[in-house]
């Protein structure tokens, strides 16, 4: 799942970079997909991936706040990035 | 596990556009993992990221040819590109 998922994000993310929007489909009659595409049984189908032109380009959604998503060192510790890179890395 | 593949390969393009190399690894123990970062055992760990400056650049590794892995309208029916895409578009 994980190396399929890794390899259908590329194709999403080089759509992306023609102007190419694309939908993950991740719920669907897996058996009825296997009949239609011809896939032999032992193959699992990980995930199917819309593909077309964008008709909208919508504005990005809401994303949590870094700090409520990443930790630094424990879990729970919220990671802050700091305000200035620089004056972190001369410390010495 | 195929929303964290996403998140984390978005983590390994962005470190590679930065000169940053990464290495999956999917390969651990869990509960030593939680313990050592603190994670709550109703959270699964799905990946560690390693992340570095690369100390070499190897060469890519060989890929199949894309008639291998990719088919058209049926399994097993080798995608082939066109040679010239603009050719294919003129049928009319
Ligand atoms: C693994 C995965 C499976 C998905 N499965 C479906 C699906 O079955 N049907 C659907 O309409 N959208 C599906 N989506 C699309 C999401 O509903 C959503 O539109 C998409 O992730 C973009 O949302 P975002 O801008 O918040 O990231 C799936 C997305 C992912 C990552
Ligand atoms: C989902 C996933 C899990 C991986 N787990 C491990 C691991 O546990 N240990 C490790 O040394 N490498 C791990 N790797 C790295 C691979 O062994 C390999 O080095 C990497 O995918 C780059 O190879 P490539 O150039 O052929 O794509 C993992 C890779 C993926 C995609």
């Amino acid at each position: 799942d994980k190396d399929t998922a890794i390899a259908v994000e590329h194709i999403v993310l080089a759509a992306a970079a023609k102007g190419l929007g694309t939908c993950w489909i991740g719920s669907f009659n897996e058996q009825k997909v296997r009949e239609l595409v011809g896939a032999p049984e032992h193959l699992q189908v990980v995930a199917l991936l819309a593909l077309g032109y964008p008709a909208e380009e919508p504005p990005p959604r809401p994303r949590k706040p870094l700090t409520e998503i990443a930790f630094i060192e424990k879990y729970g510790q919220p990671f802050a990035p700091p305000a200035d890179p620089r004056k972190d890395r001369c410390k010495s």
